[in-house]
């Protein structure tokens, strides 16, 4: 399984990926699903992927081969973030068309991705692109989008942020998402690679990649299910009914 | 959609369902997916119920008819809770084998159970029956079982319920758990039934069917949304990386 988050504010982006690959059991492996793209002072394009690995992979690869090139699926010659977007989904419909059939009967071949970024001349945008290669995109209204395992790291997203959130307060909750999806799913895995990029910094530079044994996310995680404890028993029990 | 929990402690047990039906949407309604079943002084069994309304209601019709009359699915006559499920698992199987080819183009037949209680001789016991008809049981190591929506709300049962947790304590993360599912999801909602049963009682005399209006539940919900945003805000940001 995979968890992948978005996040697009006024302030800038946060996306965050998982490390764990699974096919079964006894296949299951650590991989990055973050791919960064950035062109000096003018771009930086941030790609996370979940589904078939092999699928993804191709995409990504693909994609870092034409670039430069000037080809129409170079993402430096893209003059928008949906341009790049509309790149991502063609070049999954390439692959998917190439390996769908083959790969059917062994498991599903499709994949999904995030797609986060500025170029230069817009805001940071967010987009969704689905299977089928179709994509929306996020809006300070629901800003934020997730891939993968999505469904225990929301109740925090869904009541805490929310478009006035300084860029540290989202990365923060990301953060908390990803302890909430892991403590649920043992299938999503550290380690975590997350950046936040602020707007009009075209720098990618605060990027990590947190471990396990990472100080700030231990003692994020100790800190939270510590408070949360408190704050449950703090709370009075339902009165006597009946 | 629906969201069904049984939790199973030493304490005793808590019992609880949403109440919204939905097929499509322009075909929302109210509906009691909680089934209570006393034998005074011997007897306590609830029935929760998620999957084909339908089918459910017919289980459950068919069962409450058999009561008291002496037949092998009599739940009066069942001399254990294993008993039990295993009866609602055959007339579960009953019903799809009778309904579902019909039903199968218009959607999907089956149904899920969630079947707790105590019966004399024996302590409270948690069983899930799927829809194929077959169970597994809670214990103490799992002491939760949930049916319907079930992610949103397991990662606040996840950290915080325990074997040792007052049957209070249990309630109340029980309706934080209901909360954390309603606010991702439209389509499970008010009113809740929730029955907190206390272990030998052989009484269902704590029962609740909570409005969205009730104060209890206005009041956890507002005080457990306002803590966690104070303990978010509390937490220190990540640190500069790069």
């Amino acid at each position: 399984m995979t968890y992948c988050l978005g996040i697009v504010l006024p302030e800038g982006l946060v996306m965050a990926s998982d490390s764990r690959s699974n096919a079964g059991v006894d296949q299951v492996a650590l991989v990055r699903k973050f791919e960064l793209v950035t062109q000096p002072a003018n771009r930086v394009i941030v790609i996370l992927s979940a589904g078939n690995l092999a699928t993804t992979q191709s995409v990504t690869t693909q994609l870092r081969e034409n670039l430069g090139s000037g080809c129409v699926q170079d993402l430096f010659g893209a003059p928008t973030l949906y341009e790049v977007a509309r790149i991502v989904g063609d070049k999954l419909r390439e692959v998917t068309a190439r390996d769908g059939s083959s790969v059917q009967p062994y498991g599903d071949p499709t994949g999904s991705f995030l797609v986060g970024g500025q170029i230069m001349g817009e805001s940071p945008r967010l987009f969704q692109i689905y299977s089928a290669g179709n994509f929306i995109e996020a809006t300070l209204r629901s800003c934020f989008m997730q891939i993968g395992e999505t469904k225990y790291g929301k109740p925090i997203l869904d009541r805490a942020l929310n478009p006035d959130c300084p860029l540290d307060e989202a990365a923060k909750l990301a953060l908390l998402s990803f302890d909430a999806t892991m403590r649920s799913n043992l299938s999503v895995g550290m380690p975590i690679d997350m950046l936040r990029y602020r707007t009009d910094s075209f720098s990618a530079a605060n990027m990590a990649m947190l471990t396990a044994e990472d100080p700030y996310w231990t003692s994020l995680r100790a800190s939270y299910s510590n408070g949360l404890s408190s704050l449950v028993q703090s709370l009075p029990p339902p009165p006597i009914w009946g």
